[in-house]
């Protein structure tokens, strides 16, 4: 399971980066622009997460990860620039990312006996810090707030399987996926079909 | 005291809550954004707080500060969406959440033998940060810069009558009632009468 | 070094400072407002490098800090509001404070025995941080996204200067008044001579 959320954290890393480099770039900013909305991205919701578990943050205690996000960024830069991308593209690591981080963050914090509540809403945390670094770099709205559209409660949704899972007994590797696989299904069925939460005051 | 501290965070948590869930629901996001919104409002300047102070964070070492954020989130939306309420309203909940949040970040401080002027500081920032946050969110100027209206000055005034009556022996409860009091009545008179402080460049 | 590493704490405290304020300034805001933005450019920097390196906030472990701050804003409010000053004086200051803030923050970096590209990369956020805050909350956008402009990467070459003459075992010192002059020279220049990095997108 340690090893499991090591390379989820890599992956986690790695595509949340890319994101940030599609985002950034339809900015035209230049490459370290482009570099420093990678990195917030890759690296914003795990450090938010380490810093309220009062633990070491995880991209100054080992180095991998920050050559990671670079390495990844700089990549993206260069491949991407001359190609057209359609503009949703980015919707697809964008929810892998929230996948992925959001599952670590809630493993971490339960295995810091965290209670369910609170590791399950540090998931959403750390699922969403780095994307919304990302829209307020560049000053867009955030996904989060995008009406109607579940993006924290897929988060949340997916935190509170892996948490229901290894209360029933199941293997936390096996929560730890499914968990993922929740946060996706929710993520992208809500882009693909345009779900629609209650809001604030009714459209009439 | 340290009972009052308690219900008073427990307090300025609810209030805040609330204005967040207001002013989230102008903006026509739905259930899941205002509650971002609500407990961003709620949570964030006694967080700040906290890791400034490197002591544990407040809502993940007692889950109640979260039950109660989140209810409050909740009720709030579904009760205040049906209704009609005029725009300043949410100034006085913003008003009772800055003078809770100011008087329990300073003596947070203070107890952790804080110097006088780092003290009132924080206790300044534990009070604005969560509206700044709202704010921010938002996509609004943040009520701390609208020009002339005391807002970082008031509860800077409060901090620093619970200091001063402290130091002058006066029992930190009535102390801490004090400066609440000077809070809301500094904020209340300033967005009544519309005081103005001193700005940068002369209007003429 | 430690006692050199102090003093240039203090200075890129005041000269961030006085960035701080010239921005707010023109925003019309309040002596309250142009003091908030004051303090949180001169404090953020270092703020965000202390929390990440989980050392004590160094404002809050030495009030000095603090007064510094401080009595340069006010000083600074009152003596500027009277003057008409060319809107582009206020990037000497900031490429000062740039150039101060990235040094320290690399340095305290390496003296907790973090790698090279982590504290590199800790000087470059300790020297952007303050900045991009005061930015935000004067809604402009932050220096550090004008495309083409070095700006991180003029930290980022004084931080690897720093470590590049320490690794050849050049006195720690000499190594720290490089570092600064190689920001301050690459910021410069890049302001100057409207230097331009790769952008994304070509512009044809």
């Amino acid at each position: 399971m340690e090893n499991l959320l090591y390379w989820i954290g890599l992956a986690a890393v790695a595509v949340s980066a890319v994101t940030g480099v599609l985002d950034a770039g339809r900015k035209r900013m230049d490459l370290v622009g482009v570099a420093m909305v990678g990195m917030a991205t890759a690296l914003g919701g795990g450090t938010v997460r380490d810093v309220l578990l009062d633990r070491p943050v995880f991209w100054i205690s080992n180095q991998t990860y920050l050559l990671v996000a670079f390495a990844t960024t700089v990549l993206v830069f260069f491949v991407v620039r001359g190609l057209k991308l359609p503009q949703r593209l980015f919707l697809i690591p964008d929810a892998i990312g929230l996948a992925l981080f959001a599952i670590t963050g809630t493993q971490i914090a339960l295995d810091l006996n965290a209670p369910w509540l609170v590791a399950s809403l540090l998931g959403v945390t750390t699922g969403v810090v780095g994307g919304v670094l990302r829209d307020v770099l560049c000053n867009e709205v955030p996904l989060i707030f995008v009406p109607g559209e579940p993006y924290a409660s897929a988060a949340w949704g997916g935190a509170l399987t892996l948490i229901g899972l290894q209360a029933l007994g199941v293997s936390p590797v096996i929560a730890a996926w499914s968990g993922m696989a929740v946060v996706l299904t929710l993520r992208l069925i809500g882009v693909v079909f345009a779900i629609r939460l209650p809001t604030y005051s009714e459209r009439k």
